[in-house]
């Protein structure tokens, strides 16, 4: 039996050596775009910026280590169709461009997702780039270290917009964010974008909200970029980075006749299979569930995608045995910008509003170490909550202990607690790691005083 | 209505402040042996080894605090007996030596635990102490100034030990830290204490396992200690600590005729309530539940003495409405020692097989960021799971982020989360925050691939 890998990251590389793992006789063949495989996509701000100093330590595994585990990696293989009724792939081979065909028993779409661009006057000027691919972490430096550039303007307030305005005051650029919303990380709530717009003007990034999109990007005569102009006003560049967000990468698929979800992203079923025979997607470019509200989901995080590609990678390779289900997600997800952890599970109030939730929620101001402890410093907590069953939807966190926090939520969120089983949570405790109540029972306590607080109303009123 | 405390940190200072806010027509009255309220205790080893600088700052809140808050903290006050039919007391000023009665409507018994001291020849050498209230590391610390001694014994490798072996270390003492068992943390599995042994050698502490207790403290001529005895063998020493552990302090609620329960703490019901009417009790002197086992349990720790401290307040302060019930604890806990943190939570393996359950454990060597991000430090962390079920049932670790990691575990365990749902679980994942997956999902990977095992071995012997 043979099985067809499309993408050579994340949940494709995950779902090929699951697939090994559960299969030893299958033949295996990855194709993967890039001149690399197994790329650490997440890495690519920190080399960016130099805190990873060796390029091959964002590869995880070569094409060479794939190998000897009796993976065939073919680098530099764009798969430009598939036809799912013959079970054939036509490949192009991008070192030679030449075109060839292959055939599959089984399939799994790991095509990922790629970059927005903004599609704006321009757009392709040298020294405008997006940061999604090493080869776009490459280009930059290349361009870094023949420009030297002294001013940065980075377009997108979202985590990879903020990670990148940290990469490049890093070194050593003034660094101008721009945001067309009227807040930064537009997942999360006013207050923790309040407390990133403070830590990053005090790192010295100067936030730019245009209310609306930039409009164009302006050149010199060698046409290379000099500045970003919106609402009238230019702001000096010689290097911009796009971080406006990303899109799942379904045209080989949509191509084929694979259905595409709500979410724009490739129908999955519970077992990660899509609507065309013996073919999975998993990763940033498949539809999930999003855990909380049962609805069709779409979350393009490393995480989720090795967590797909475990169970694609499986489903493919059994002939037989019980599937696996992957439940869905909650779309947890953490991002530093400078020394400042911010991170957020399930809903936000808004998306739990827009739900159709009665929406409670408390809030915290709390510290990641007991108070007398060196080394303490804020944490910000808000919980959301369903109003009806007091149910934990949702969090969002920023400051110290925030990765901690979060994974905290995220459990209590999958085991469905509620705000009663928050408060006498035990969770673990000493000086150097928390306060004697951990902010997530601190804030669960808020939450319980206004869900009495309520009950009160109720009776006040009856 | 007027409630009298008895004892005056962690549980009894939480339930007072409790009772207060739910019932603001209440008096309140703590009654607290020590000269000071409030004290976190568990600051202390960060106080012995002047980590933590000026002693008020353990101080959470004076008598001053509580009084406008409008409850009066009477410290150096000892009540000596409860009559639970009158509901009266008698109190002795340990200042004056004078002695009063007061009455209660409603009793909380928040006496605490007091350390277990080694019975044995030379304890009451001087320079040989415990380390269980700030008036201990106070003395500690005087005896250090006045002897400058160069050689310390700790007796005791549980986690007190441990602490203090790291506070005379950071005091510029030659630390021997001497175990009757035959490993350190006897709470934990031998992979983790082995990691602690390993931990505390390169920092220059030397582990004598002693296959017995000490046998005397030898002093010289004035009285003061020299060296410690075991097995023939005498370790210098101008300074001993014991850290053995600590006792419930029962004595005052056990004369009064209260229920003492199976581990040897005051009995209470799922409302905190003793056996004697109106009288609730809270803290490291009350018995409550194990939650994974469903039996009885004692777990002095301070974040859970806050909890039921809550509760308590809560019930004793309110006339009417539904009281509210503590369900029990896991036991998790944490503590650091020199740069290692070790956490655990639930059962242990040995726990388990003794509560009955058939365990599946499953172990990995993780790391606490992506492999490739400047400061990522190893981290091992064992999950003891149900053979039957599946479902986790304790989890222990040692290394960086295992302060994380236990606490994602214990809210697994709360929320009875089994091993499929851990492989899936949604957690957050940026490359200074952890690896791709979890070590949490990486262990439960490991697990599910035992549990894949074992039913094909069902199968085959079928």
């Amino acid at each position: 039996m043979r099985l067809v890998v499309i993408g050579g990251v994340a949940a494709g590389t995950k779902a090929a050596s699951r697939a090994r793992r559960v299969n030893p006789d299958l033949e295996i063949t990855i194709y993967q775009e890039e001149s690399e495989t197994s790329i650490s996509e997440c890495g690519l701000p920190y080399f960016l910026s130099g805190v990873v100093g060796r390029r091959d330590r964002l590869i995880a595994r070569t094409p060479e280590a794939f190998a000897e585990q009796g993976i065939e990696a073919r680098t530099r293989h764009r798969v430009e169709s598939i036809d799912p009724d013959a079970k054939e792939l036509t490949v192009k081979d991008l070192a030679t461009g030449e075109t060839f065909g292959d055939a599959y028993d089984r399939l799994i779409i790991a095509t990922g997702a790629r970059a927005i661009l903004p599609g704006i006057e321009g757009s392709d000027l040298e020294g405008v780039f997006a940061l999604r691919f090493l080869t776009d972490a490459d280009a930059i430096l290349e361009h870094v270290r023949e420009r030297s550039p002294k001013k940065a303007v980075v377009v997108g307030g979202g985590y990879i917009g903020l990670e990148v305005a940290e990469s490049l005051t890093l070194l050593g650029m003034e660094v101008s964010l721009v945001e067309a919303a009227d807040q930064l990380a537009g997942a999360y709530g006013p207050e923790v974008a309040e407390i990133i717009e403070e830590h990053l003007r005090e790192k010295g990034v100067d936030c730019l909200f245009t209310g609306d999109a930039v409009e164009a990007f302006l050149g010199d005569e060698e046409g290379r970029v000099r500045a970003a102009r919106f609402g009238g006003r230019e702001i000096e560049a010689q290097v911009v980075v796009a971080g406006i967000g990303v899109r799942p990468e379904v045209a080989l698929a949509e191509a084929a006749g694979a259905r595409i979800g709500a979410t724009g992203a490739i129908w999955t079923d519970k077992r990660l299979e899509t609507s065309l025979s013996d073919v999975w997607s998993a990763g940033d470019c498949a539809e999930t569930t999003n855990l909380v509200t049962g609805e069709p989901g779409w979350f393009p995080l490393g995480d989720t995608a090795n967590q797909m590609g475990r169970i694609a990678g499986t489903n493919a390779a059994s002939e037989n045995g019980v599937p696996l289900e992957f439940p869905g997600v909650l779309g947890t997800g953490v991002f530093k910008v400078f020394d400042l952890g911010v991170a957020r599970t399930g809903l936000s109030k808004q998306d739990a509003e827009e739900a159709g939730f009665e929406v409670v929620t408390a809030a915290v101001e709390a510290r990641s170490k007991a108070g007398y402890y060196p080394g303490v410093r804020p944490v910000f907590l808000k919980l959301i909550a369903d109003g009806e069953t007091g149910r934990l939807l949702g969090a969002e966190t920023a400051g110290g202990s925030a990765d901690k926090l979060v994974d905290v939520c995220a459990t209590a969120i999958w085991g469905r607690l509620a705000y009663p089983d928050l408060v006498n949570l035990d969770l673990a405790y000493a000086p150097p790691f928390g306060p004697a109540l951990s902010p997530v029972i601190q804030a669960a306590s808020v939450l319980s005083n206004e869900f009495d607080r309520r009950k009160q109303g109720v009776r006040a009123s009856e």
